[in-house]
């Protein structure tokens, strides 16, 4: 891991290991900008995801594809969405501290992915708190970005991640 | 297809297949309601799946996620978005006038998705409107709810869709 990618990952994971949260979490998080490293798209898997999950012909078909609006084969956005929880698990989220996400809001699909396309995440801490009813909890707001090899931001998303802290004093 | 699939299908491709949008689609869309086939959940896949793009261990370890907050293994939440997308796909998506969604708002996850399940949709089409930018295309928001086989809602989300139209008289 990175310098950045250690300090996201002990931020997150601040309120368990640390007992410092919100207060010591607060500083970092509040506009906090983290990135994690790459993830290659090919062909094959984009084919294999979308047969799988997703078939429609811009995903599937190479052929068909070419003809279509993207002017070629492109991901399903649901394998984009998978590729970056991938990103996201392996650079940032701590076994010790992750408990689970009740969802995401504003997810946008905002540039094809291409085979040959190569990912990575830049992660925007929006706001990080104690859950009020579930005190052992803490409730982290972020924007996760998903930009290309041209720098392209392809996927934005905000999720609404839980991770287990400490007692109350 | 039942009726109801072949109902919302005809929706969807109103638009283009009979020239009757948005005002032939408007009385059909406002809160219809329909409903999807099944697709059943095995440990194998959502292992699988989340060994690829997930790898926590309440996806990825039937042992581990014994003791852990679950009481067993779950499915990734990208999982369960990823056979929605499938469901939607199978059952809904008409290949002559599905083109893109721009995005989703409110994904939530609301319940475990365990291995033996079986899930399905309930669509309601909450709005459909021509593009004021690309009249050439309609745009759908929806609810798309996922239910397991007691009726329990496990993901819900409020997807945007484009669809092509007819050009205006």
């Amino acid at each position: 891991m990175t310098f950045a990618q250690r300090a996201v990952s002990a931020a997150i994971t601040a309120a368990s290991s640390a007992g410092e949260f919100p207060t010591g979490f607060a500083p970092c998080a509040s506009s906090a900008v983290f990135t994690s490293g790459t993830i290659a798209v090919s062909e094959a898997e984009i084919i294999d995801f979308a047969v799988k999950y997703d078939p429609q012909a811009m995903h599937t078909d190479p052929e068909a594809a070419r003809s279509g609006r993207f002017g070629g084969l492109i991901a399903s956005g649901w394998h984009t969405a998978a590729l970056m929880m991938r990103l996201f698990a392996t650079n940032f989220l701590s076994p010790a501290s992750s408990v689970a996400s009740p969802g995401i809001d504003e997810l946008r699909w905002l540039q094809p992915v291409r085979p040959g396309d190569a990912l990575h995440l830049r992660v925007t801490v929006v706001e990080a708190r104690r859950s009020r009813s579930r005190p052992q909890e803490g409730i982290v707001r972020s924007l996760i970005e998903v930009l290309n090899q041209d720098g392209a931001v392809v996927m934005s998303l905000k999720p609404i991640s839980l991770i287990a802290c400490r007692p109350t004093a």
